[in-house]
């Protein structure tokens, strides 16, 4: 089921750790043997409420003490190197943790793109008109959406995620998307070469069955679905996933099992 | 054009009066106008931020002083009786102006379908996350929406209406939503059926090509779009309306010419 596999992609928040709660049991150990045995790692994630600096501080401080930003991608830094490669003017509907990450590509002109981030609770009523009626001034209309997470879970509860706002703007609007982040095979080929590697060569390891799991598939890689994070037991029996996991430690003990390098 | 029209159906928005607004100029007296050549008209809106009586109270003050409740169709009574029909027990996503007028179905009980209106600012993250939870934890999913109907004009802007909304959860749960509103063919048969009079005998006069136009088509009105409200000029070329006009009483005034009554 995994011969031949000599990296891994990880999701982050349901994988490596619980929103709003602590890192997975197993979790550190598990990415600590696969670093032992060689295996490259990179951390994938969609998470765009704050900067990678402090995604990355949080996990040290849950127990992956040897993470550092090098290890993670997430899209906000993507999406400012395509705004900066593009000449565009962001409008922003995004976690006013994440702002200031975008002074070095904000002008004072009018917008010419906007960008919408997992803004928890800046997705307000008069954010979203704002950001719609940018979108709808626009000569060029072009939207960006850091993922296509429909949710998340946050303690015992799920939360919306940026999924199901870039639809309500893309239905009002009219406009579609582009997608900077998972499922999105560019996000999943920056990853790739991050880890240079060949997509037969790699697993993907997540909790969302659309963004994680079909979306490796499509770029050839093998896929782990996780049952922590927004798990939802009806996904089992999806045809997506190579292998379903308890969680990260069960997913990493089976890819070594299967490699004969033993948990 | 208007050969056989014995009544119209008139959206109230965009049409009557603007958002934030006064009547549209020579309205009232193109309604008046109607009445008096005998015409049968009934108000058919997909407003759902304040009780159907409040709006006609601000309709008379606007100039149409002869309006009453039985004059117009709003989706609120609406889904209550469709809520009252199938025993279900709503959870509101709906403007405070009108969540008293659902008290006579509200259980103590878990909720067994979700109610989205034009809520305005009660279009919160936390609003939308609890009517999403309510979804996925339904034995079978039911959701309302008010209308599909995704901005309507508001003073000099464009407000996003129920539509995005109801397109974000559906997105988020899968669900398909019922539409208690225009462009429902039951919507407009059941004003159809208030007017007594043959789909071929009506024309529907509103400013939203989808909503108002599109879904009177379909039923087999003919319809026109005024230039007021949320009216965009690449609209002016869609094959849709019967008739494009300047305002309502541009509408009226061209209905009653072709049906050889003069204005």
């Amino acid at each position: 089921m995994f011969s031949g596999v000599r990296g891994l992609m990880l999701d982050v928040t349901g994988v490596l750790y619980e929103s709003g709660g602590c890192a997975v049991p197993g979790g550190p150990a598990a990415l600590q043997r696969l670093r032992e045995r060689g295996y490259k790692v990179v951390l994938v994630s969609n998470e765009s409420t704050q900067p990678t600096s402090v995604l990355v501080d949080k996990l040290r401080g849950l127990g992956y003490s040897y993470l550092t930003v090098d290890d993670v991608i997430t899209p906000v830094p993507a999406v400012i190197d395509v705004i900066r490669q593009r000449s565009l003017n962001p409008h922003l509907l995004v976690h006013e943790q994440v702002v200031q990450e975008f002074d070095c590509v904000l002008q004072e002109a009018p917008a010419t793109c906007v960008v919408v981030g997992d803004a928890e609770d800046n997705f307000s009523y008069a954010r979203l008109n704002a950001a719609f009626s940018c979108l709808l001034n626009m000569p060029h209309p072009t939207l960006f959406s850091l993922g296509r997470g429909m949710y998340y879970r946050h303690g015992a509860a799920l939360r919306l995620d940026v999924g199901a706002f870039t639809a309500a703007l893309e239905a009002a609007t009219g406009v579609t998307a582009e997608i900077i982040g998972k499922p999105s095979s560019l996000y999943f080929h920056s990853a790739l070469k991050r880890l240079g590697l060949q997509p037969s060569q790699v697993v993907m390891v997540g909790d969302d069955l659309q963004g994680d799991v079909v979306g490796a598939r499509e770029v050839g890689c093998r896929a782990v679905l996780v049952q922590t994070g927004k798990y939802r037991a009806e996904w089992a029996t999806h045809p997506a996933p190579t292998f379903v996991a308890r969680d990260l430690a069960h997913a990493v003990a089976r890819v070594l099992e299967d490699a004969g390098d033993g948990y």
